[in-house]
């Protein structure tokens, strides 16, 4: 069975040495974050780790109309629940500490590495606390926020259809105005996460659908408060089938089945794809986090296959025993630093998105910048995540593909991060489509400039293996985004090449994070900081150039890609 | 649950147009192969397709002592069978058809794709056959050969060892002579791909073991005849359990123990390592098929989805009904482009692989070359597939997550082929530490030469965008192959490179195909051949950048690869 180690220290690193969070706030300081970090290190050790692959086996199941979760799951639950860890950043009138959402994150980051499916639960409910504090009455505040900031309550989101999931403005689900300040809500919502359980007293499920007199198309959507049980009574909210699913199975998928059941609007009426837009952001970056973090396990388990698994000799070889450990081989080697130098790029990419979300609460710019960031962050790190947890899962050889050894299911877990929330192709179009013409292309040109000025500020020879690099490929970044521009009278050549732009821009964030990690590692003592320079030195070299291929993609246009007629298939 | 369509003419144009396949044997002309692919086509489609999913769902289980196949593929099996499909290239002399290995490979490509698992109890049948026949003696011939032909009798090879799988040497499966011409077989072997099933009369293990007196290592292995049955007795051979695996789950892998099982050396003595290369050409180039042929399927039922999916609209749209067919949009299209290019790439380039065999049977120079392929064929071939497999569970969204699309089996059973008959690291290894400097570089020189003259036959307006691009793809190789060469005193520097190196050669291959099947179809009328063009125009123009990505990488050296400790992982 798969072990976990929590990497408190990496995680200390980019909080302080990158990201300098005792500046800003100097109550967080390095012991106060360590304290909390091993705090979560031991829960997710501890108890999530070990129910991780039960629960993958044992999965959820319908059981006289109520979903059972996986043996453990309730009691791993409570745990959480007691040790407040999933009201972090909750506000402190609602029972939360008031924790900035980069540490909700970085202790997140434990929690999805440990036991994926289960951390949905409170991941979910999370989403579903901040719709209520955004858009909710005071009186929804009151009745709701408590609840589910400590998870006695847990929350949902119900947005897809069996015939609509990216085009919701041809959803059919129905809400009825009751002539009082209530609804009652008709309709089928499909892949609803978490739709129904034993874990929480009651669920709260938000619900877009479509009340009377909104027009056509999304503008005509509402979003719903929709508790599964009114004052302990059934609601007319049923569980149609719990999905059987590739992975996540710990985690509920539920067919939800409404019948005229009792809601209320959750924000403007016809508002309802503007309150789930605040979200987004943040959900979006749940699921980047999930990217990687699912990975993390993943490569611990086969950096220690790799030091156990006998096989072969290194050239030279000390050649003791019968066989060298697998890991003195190159190609060994090779996969090995992929998963690291992603991982760690990545950790810091996400916790920098985070500290933006901090920030945007009061910046338009910081704002501005995540919401660029947010689709790269998704698409990119969900894809790189899955090709790491199968990396991951190739060092182990035969013995990976066998279900014991857990290897398949850190790939099949991390398989639907790049499907959900936005499949990672709405993530490029949203960034090629939307982000990058927002508010004049203001927020990617402050992008390249910040790159701009971080590389003529460190134009020293001790940082040239990561400035240079750096540059080179946000140059090619640069280039893709002019050609876009040269040619939108065909809007389909920024379409076509929407998904390699996506991770061209992913290659230049982790490299300007390498760029940053390593900053803050140079002409520090220790094996801890020369590894940092070593992986990031690995990325630099062996990522960044395929920012050239994606560009060279790019340029071909979009003929290639629509050439075909779609008979010719 | 997923449909397929046998790509009949997609194969005869690869058959005929690329590999005139009716010069070098006149018999076999387009009218001869098109019977009998048509006949394998309504196998596969209708006795094999409909097996696939539920043989997933069901597996194999153990059952007092016998491995128990998922309903219907006994049926199955004895129609396999009785139509002689399993003996289609074996000798005439034991009951075969004494057809080209080429046409066994054109029609394996449909039952893999129908039913992967299930095929692979004819295809370790055959392997067995195959070792049989080049070192067995005539009375070991005349005993198994018929038998195995006609799969009356099935076949495994049993290599690996729970700390023995790529490090043959150090096995510890022993034979012990006992006087007559017997060997006592003891040991145990894991991962064995049909190891026991209830669908022959009888098995026939192939087992590697050592017998006294062969010296260390690699050195001491022989190869052993171990039949499940001896005049229907059972012959100490046991199955130890029946492995729970990611994917190909109606395939039966199984735990065989042996416990002083009579046995016959196949080859000479301590000459096993000898009789497992001969076949592994042949039985690499398999797992190379299964590579794309499983992902063919997924193609297929990507693009129906993506033309019945209804979700937002085209630029610009002729905007009738609620939303357009997600085929309209160019991320759609590039994720079905990807694969539609890869797919029929790799099946020229397997074919052409398959055609080598054939001739290597009396040229030499066609032995070296499809050796040096070998390794590309199955480490590239089998990584794309996956990739391709996953893109097209992508194009379903959130329903390719749920097992009953049938989408995650394709991406579970593609997962298979970049790990068995060596990873894909050991390819790697195998190409660049073998291959490449086999009879001082001359087939890699050939293989170079080869292109180059296609190109300069080629030289013509028609041809200039394939021929352009496979001539810089051609450079980039040749010049990844003279850094290896220059750097010889640092082996860890082509080890380091090696995995570049075989996606480099990988895309090199391809697109010499593509250049290969343009030039068959140019000139044509029709909509096949305007869709060859298309497609082979797409491979050239986004694929084909990836080689400088790759060289780049080699470029970087042996450094960032190898630079951290081995404890700082």
């Amino acid at each position: 069975m798969p072990t976990y180690h929590a990497p408190v220290r990496d995680i200390q690193f980019v909080l302080h040495d990158v990201l300098d969070l005792s500046t800003t706030h100097p109550d967080l300081d390095p012991a106060f974050t360590e304290a909390i970090l091993t705090e979560a290190a031991k829960l997710s050790e501890e108890v999530l780790t070990p129910l991780n692959a039960s629960g993958d086996k044992q999965g959820c199941r319908l059981e006289n109309g109520v979903v059972r979760t996986p043996d453990g799951f309730q009691a791993a639950f409570d745990a959480m629940r007691e040790g407040g860890w999933t009201a972090l950043d909750c506000a402190e009138e609602y029972g939360g500490q008031g924790l900035p959402y980069l540490l909700h994150t970085a202790v997140g980051e434990m929690f999805v590495s440990a036991n994926m499916a289960f951390n949905m639960y409170q991941g979910l409910t999370h989403g579903a606390y901040n719709a209520i504090l955004h858009h909710g009455t005071d009186e929804q505040k009151q009745t709701y926020l408590p609840k589910l900031a400590s998870c006695e309550w847990t929350g949902t989101m119900n947005l897809t259809e069996p015939h609509a999931g990216t085009d919701l403005g041809i959803m059919r689900t129905r809400a009825e105005p009751q002539g009082d300040d209530s609804y009652r809500i008709t309709g089928t919502k499909i892949f609803i996460s978490s739709g129904d359980h034993d874990l929480a007293d009651n669920i709260i499920h938000l619900v877009l659908a479509k009340a009377p007199g909104g027009g056509e198309g999304t503008r005509g959507v509402s979003l719903f408060i929709v508790p599964k049980l009114l004052d302990g009574a059934p609601n007319g909210v049923t569980v149609g089938k719990v999905e059987e699913k590739m992975g996540i199975h710990g985690n509920s998928t539920c067919v939800m089945n409404f019948d005229g059941a009792k809601g209320w609007l959750l924000g403007g009426l016809h508002k309802g794809m503007k309150g789930m837009f605040t979200m987004m952001n943040e959900a979006r970056l749940g699921v980047a986090l999930q990217g990687y973090a699912v990975a993390e396990p993943a490569y611990q388990n086969a950096v220690a296959y790799a030091r156990e698994r006998l096989q072969g000799r290194a050239i030279p070889s000390e050649g003791k025993g019968e066989a060298d450990p697998i890991i003195v081989h190159p190609d060994i080697r090779r996969m090995l630093m992929d998963q690291k130098s992603f991982l760690e790029g990545a950790r810091a990419f996400t916790f920098w998105g985070a500290s933006l979300i901090d920030k945007a609460r009061t910046d338009p710019e910081a704002e501005a910048l995540v919401s660029l960031l947010t689709p790269v962050l998704k698409g990119f790190q969900t894809d790189m995540g899955y090709q790491c947890a199968t990396q991951a899962q190739q060092v182990f050889g035969g013995h990976g593909y066998i279900e014991e050894t857990g290897m398949s299911q850190f790939v099949r877990d991390a398989r639907i991060a790049m499907i959900y929330e936005g499949s990672n192709g709405i993530q490029a179009l949203d960034l090629v489509g939307r982000k990058l013409g927002l508010d004049g292309g203001k927020p990617v040109m402050a992008f390249f400039e910040m790159i701009k000025t971080f590389c003529r500020e460190n134009d020293g020879e001790d940082m040239a293996g990561f400035v240079q690099p750096l540059k080179a490929a946000s140059k090619d970044l640069q280039t893709a985004a002019m050609y876009f521009m040269e040619n939108m009278r065909t809007p389909n050549t920024a379409l076509a090449g929407s998904y390699d732009f996506m991770h061209m821009m992913g290659h230049v964030c982790l490299g300007f994070m390498w760029a940053r990690m390593a900053r803050a590692a140079l002409g520090r003592e220790g094996d801890f900081y020369a590894a940092k320079l070593a992986t990031g030195r690995y990325y630099m070299a062996r990522q960044l150039p395929a920012t050239a291929m994606h560009l060279a993609r790019i340029k071909s246009g979009q003929d290639p890609v629509m050439a075909l007629h779609a008979e010719a298939f």
